[in-house]
């Protein structure tokens, strides 16, 4: 016996493809200024957002990020069956926060960077199978929260490394609800952890493109699609390093994934804003989907699109013991409707 | 309309409910010595386990109980179709590296100290909603690795407050099946945030009882049900105050929990191993689930029980910057096959 919704190894395809209702995204004054900008919601004016710390700051975005996606939903707290968030602060204090003052019965995930596309397999999942009429997903991060926590304290202007990649500041939040008008949720791949032994906490890209190359190439044997069937392909925070390393691991085996192939934290941001190799965090995959792609699909340029988030499973007291840093990603396809 | 498989406002009755398939816990040399020490699969002599930190130990008892779980279950990594498992370290760094190890599609989530039981919850939606035949759901706490991240360096000698808990050194592990011989999910209901501004991190069971009172009640809301109609009701790591607190809190709004009601952190140790009140970190719910109760229910002793994993949603930097200690509370309902 095999369970009824899986085709292949590892990819669910939905009976009744979940909708997304309603997306939001709140980004930051940097990436205010980068070449998406015109796709937030609404730009910071600092980082701080009028709060005390960063941490506030980040919860502040998160829980206003939530708010406006139900607000464009026309819906209320109270008709979200599920809440399934995670952020990469310690505890994901700005997802708990947040769940907090929105009282929804909450599913607390972490899935590093991958979070929002974890988040949408996993809602999609709960949707499909009966158990809610409406998940509201979403995931943050902030620039100076995971600075300080993952590397160095901002005040030590440590020089970062060419492979660097810089932290969104933004959240994102969508509603998925089981049925209506919109682009739907046809397929999920969860991903399994892949470690190539990469070491360098200043080069996530390479760490985190062996799981998405694993997780893409599953996604089309699972389904026997191929590059080509959809419009666009986006990985969630490899940067342009990362990036150039899953055309890479993935030539040998699939059909090229050429131009249509992108990937968030390369679109996030312009050269002339100096990140480095790009973008990364929970917030990038989920601003530049919440925004960018879904504003893309919705105007028809795109019909189909994959999107693999990606994750990092690093901690500083992994990296500390000598750990290398093992990598996720979770591939989920969308359809306009 | 509403959706199918849910009744009431937060919990889902399953339509096919999910079978324990096999269960394993491992357990340190302190919780070796309590009073459920005939209940462990394992345990350990000291709390390195030959490690050269207690972050490797954390994360190889937390693999070993997961193979042992698929051992008694006669199923291999390839034949689980989901991974869902967290901790308490950072980045939960322990159920990571376990992921990649086993390399089984992984959902990774953070419900603090109710992790065991979110993952019993999302685990029986995944399988009664036909996206996976088997789960595999662990949980793990260290008390050295989580005394030294949410507390104070164990050298220092701090002197313990009286409400202060013990976080349990083990891992707990279930696999769950859709089909099979044996104890059953019938129900889960998922937790709101709940708090109610107490800001104490050495009093942890006062944080989270509003949280296992409020996902209590409403399950009795929901289902029709009245702790009558369990045998044993237990949350997860309350201790000695949380448990008397959690009376208090619903002697009002339903029939007295009365003496079938216990705490998985009081019964773990008992007076004369000086751990105040009692057990706590997600090791506790898991060890104490995975071993004492489900032999339990094996054994026909009980024969419908009610366990909430109760989680405390702070981070040390949360409360240094001044903010409370919200908690959460998932229960899942079991009944012998």
């Amino acid at each position: 016996m095999k369970a009824v919704k899986k085709i292949g190894q590892q990819t669910i395809a939905f009976t009744n493809p979940p909708v997304i209702i309603a997306a939001a995204c709140i980004a930051g004054p940097k990436e205010g200024k980068g070449p998406l900008k015109d796709s937030f919601d609404k730009v910071l004016e600092d980082i701080y957002y009028g709060e005390k710390t960063w941490e506030k700051a980040e919860q502040r975005i998160f829980q206003e990020t939530m708010e406006l996606a139900l607000e464009k939903a026309n819906l209320k707290t109270g008709d979200i069956d599920f809440m399934l968030a995670g952020d990469l602060t310690n505890q994901i204090i700005a997802a708990n926060f947040t769940a907090r003052s929105l009282a929804i019965p909450f599913i607390g995930l972490y899935g590093a960077c991958s979070t929002m596309y974890e988040g949408l397999a996993l809602g999609s999942m709960l949707i499909d199978g009966g158990f809610a009429r409406y998940v509201l997903v979403g995931a943050s991060s902030h620039y100076a929260t995971a600075e300080r926590q993952f590397r160095f304290p901002t005040e030590q202007g440590v020089q970062r490394a060419m492979s660097a990649q810089w932290t969104v500041t933004g959240s994102g939040a969508i509603v998925l609800g089981s049925e209506g008008q919109g682009t739907r949720i046809t397929h999920a791949t969860v991903g399994r952890v892949v470690d190539f032994g990469e070491g360098d906490a200043s080069d996530m890209g390479a760490a985190m493109a062996p799981a998405a190359a694993d997780t893409l190439l599953q996604h089309f044997r699972d389904t026997g699609r191929s590059p080509g069937d959809y419009d666009l392909i986006a990985t969630g925070d490899l940067g342009k390093y990362g990036r150039q390393l899953v055309i890479k691991l993935t030539e040998q085996q699939a059909p090229a994934l050429s131009d249509r192939y992108t990937d968030c934290g390369v679109l996030i941001f312009d050269e002339s804003q100096d990140t480095h190799a790009g973008g990364s965090g929970c917030g990038c995959s989920a601003v530049v989907t919440c925004g960018h792609i879904l504003d893309q699909i919705n105007q028809g340029r795109i019909k189909r699109f994959l999107g693999v988030g990606t994750g990092a499973l690093l901690s500083p007291c992994s990296c500390q013991q000598g750990e290398s840093i093992p990598g996720i990603g979770h591939a989920v396809a969308m359809e306009a409707g």
